[in-house]
């Protein structure tokens, strides 16, 4: 098995159907670039991406907070289990070559900070537009065209 | 020895000598109010509120991402060494009541983040604006007073 | 993607040539029998049978002390990077179903730990013989078989 | 406040009674010696010694599994949260100068391994036996005495 490239998406574990199919799209057009995705493993935005990458063949990496595998979506192939909560959230940001933020809240506020701080670049697919690193993007093909740009 | 209940102060490893001086007083502040100060343990924002507390006699907690106690500042009295790096910041936001923002940059947002993802009261002291649950003060008198209010 | 089951392999990050074979068969075994394998994702014994997994096609993922995918073993198909040190090896053991352990020193012995304490199966193949709970065996043919017996 | 530096102990949150009072008198010869203490936090072999460091005026710190300081035992004077479950043993040991083992299950196996992983001192007080780095004692005299040594 050759070494995937991986690249982050983040969001909320929940989110209304224009979210979910702009995630699923992301996640779609990552396994179609040949990246792997890596997330946060659970609902919402993580889950319609895994399954947008999952259906294009792609690789799924789960970096989920609880202490178990099972709490993992469907969608995920590589359930990573940390058992530390959202401080789990600095090894998604870590282990991506770039990130994708689409929408979210709190949670995804916390990654985008880690990006910043670590340097990983983090295109905002209609997520936050706090700072001028953040590359702000409209649709997922934009989103991922920026993403790779900078890989 | 008796429970300490401990106040976070976040902030910026380098700051500006206003910077310093509103963390100096907050510490100062936690301190004469009684209550134990917990923070990254780093310098800038975390050294100057540490000195603050510390010279009033305070207890002084630094949650450090290095793996030594000895990369505290000096006026941390108890050192914890996470050896975590950056992923620290959320053991900092769950050991602490109520957390006092101070300026700051992305290190400062991730843990903004977290107390809004863990329902932490914040208290921001010309910080980050981005939420309304984030409570606005211009002094330090006054983030002592909202924090304390919220505990 | 389907959801892999993974299996753990632990052991040191530097071995003799005996337990490299050994790590080797383990890890082909694992993959041949349908398994992910994940590991600590350095060198020793965790190359070894990512080596074993990968040439039979497997699923490799390495659960990383370091704060960068590059410092993964070759073999590695899937890095997590947790910038976490060794506090890491908890994680492996949460994402693992059963573990095997081969040979090892002082790090090995808190993975076995971990696992008696989670109630991980945990099969001993020249490693560690502290607790009745840890199966004893002598080949990688009866680690396969009672690590999948366990799972 | 001066830095305290800070004498780790480990051992089962359950045990019998002269575990218990071992404990005790270990935690309170550490506080007599004018250090600090670091454990677990939670009850048996930690409470007992915190309970002893506590009634001598000492400062005792609970490096907690849970994300609640409230998790805590009531002889721990500052409480830190992890949210991490068991992998805060390896908090525990990087903030310790030097570590005595009271008795213990995995748990406190899982921490006696990262003390010979990271080169902590360790005292065993009718604890493990399985490496000659572990320093073997009958009483918590010889234990400070042992572990002060080492430091």
């Amino acid at each position: 098995m050759e070494r995937k490239p991986l690249i982050g998406v983040i969001g909320s574990g929940e989110c209304d159907e224009e979210t979910e199919r702009l995630a699923y799209e992301v996640g779609r057009k990552i396994a179609e670039a040949g990246y792997g995705l890596v997330c946060g493993g659970l609902g919402g935005v993580m889950e319609a991406a895994c399954r947008g990458a999952s259906e294009a063949g792609g690789l799924t990496v789960g970096i989920l907070p609880s202490d178990s595998p099972n709490t993992a979506n469907p969608f995920v192939g590589v359930a990573v289990a940390t058992g530390m909560g959202i401080a789990r959230n600095a090894i998604i940001i870590r282990s991506a070559l770039a990130v994708i933020a689409i929408r979210g809240g709190p949670g995804t506020l916390s990654e985008v900070a880690f990006c910043l701080q670590l340097g990983v670049p983090i295109v905002s697919l209609k997520s936050f537009t706090l700072d001028p690193k953040i590359i702000q993007v409209q649709t997922s093909e934009e989103a991922l065209k920026e993403v790779i740009n900078r890989i």
